[in-house]
């Protein structure tokens, strides 16, 4: 890995990278939708809910609306796959609502995850550099056993991945240049954002994020410095 | 403990709580001391340079400059003691500066601190909550094994304790009400700004943490929540 010498940073994408937001999310929303006599299935609940994450941080990222934590974004768009159903919210109570947005936050890692993270926190400095807020990743931390040395990210920058600013502040606040940090994600767009200010670039197939008909990121679509299966492997990759 | 049974998250002061800036600094600065024939005693040294931290956040405090880290507080604050000592700038190369300041990021923990934060840690989430900035606490960690979950404190607040933003801030970063945080540190000032604003508070006496003619801090100054010897007390008065 020499064009990994000067790295001493792992700034990692979380949901879909570190943990299996599907399944966790799917599991939290099942006992909901049952007791509300919502007739969807919980893995498509969970897709539909985190098909409105894109467009709802890109309102933040055009500037059309100031910058909000994640689990504000999540809570709005919980209500909207809620409507999309014709939920009836006269009976849901906002406790209720509370508790499932914190799905987002009782999110199982992928069996690789926690064992490689220490691993690969021997050597370098780990952190989350994630679009989640720093409470949201603190508790999915404590919730998986997730390792953080550091929680980076949107709320540290003010703005969202793939915002260059998001990867630039994240750098300045460990205190580090571009080139001394890897980006590791298993999403295309988030190493070409990283890549293209001058991190490095670590790419894990997780071919399962979005369940068994996935069709994106099922392989890496550039030359990044590193790709690998698992984080397993990028421990492995990267000498650990 | 009756009345921190809300308490979820501890926050730490770092310096003089959790490591001996006192001894890492004047290790730091003998060998600089002595290749550039500054005749003095380096824990002098350290408790001069020291000496400036409070005036030099008081500034930003004040609102007289904008909120800087404190790396580069501490850099300006070393030019200010190396000049009173009457330094030939034109010797000392911007490098050396450089690594000097980085002493800040490379302090013993107390015997008691990684151990005891190991236990605290199996039932809170703890977090740095110092003035220090993000990569100087991330550092520092690494250095000494600090196991933090989370970085908070200065940075994430854009202002210096004892300002009350300094502590509400992040409290909102972690999503928890101030009740719901206990301050642990050494120093009274911390712990009655804390106390103002509605965390608990855990004092840990350090008396020699600046040497053995300590005058201040030597004994809690107010009825605080938990008052301890050490962070291994600490870990037992919160049952963990």
């Amino acid at each position: 890995m020499t064009n990994l010498h000067e790295v001493s940073f792992l700034g990692f994408d979380v949901f879909g990278t570190v943990v299996d937001w599907r399944s966790g999310v799917a599991r939290a929303a099942a006992p909901f939708l049952q007791r509300h006599g919502l007739n969807v299935d919980p893995l498509d609940f969970a897709d539909q809910w985190r098909g409105l994450y894109q467009p709802s941080m890109q309102r933040v990222r055009s500037g059309e609306r100031p910058f909000v934590t994640l689990d504000v974004l999540n809570r709005e768009n919980l209500e909207s796959v809620l409507a999309r159903h014709d939920a009836d919210f006269g009976g849901i109570t906002n406790a209720e609502l509370v508790d499932l947005n914190k799905a987002w936050e009782r999110l199982d890692p992928w069996p690789d995850s926690v064992t490689a993270l220490t691993r690969l926190k021997g050597k370098f400095s780990i952190g989350a550099l994630s679009n989640g807020h720093i409470a949201g990743m603190l508790n999915l931390a404590k919730f998986g056993g997730l390792p953080w040395d550091v929680i980076l990210g949107a709320e540290i920058a003010g703005t969202y991945k793939p915002q260059p600013q998001t990867y630039l502040k994240s750098a300045k606040a460990v205190g580090l240049a571009p080139a001394q940090i890897a980006m590791v994600a298993a999403h295309n767009s988030d190493l070409a954002a990283a890549s293209a200010i001058g991190l490095k670039t670590v790419f894990v197939r997780r071919p399962t994020e979005h369940g068994p008909g996935q069709t994106s990121d099922l392989k890496a679509e550039q030359d990044w410095d590193v790709i690998v299966d698992s984080l397993t492997e990028a421990a492995d990759a990267l000498g650990c």
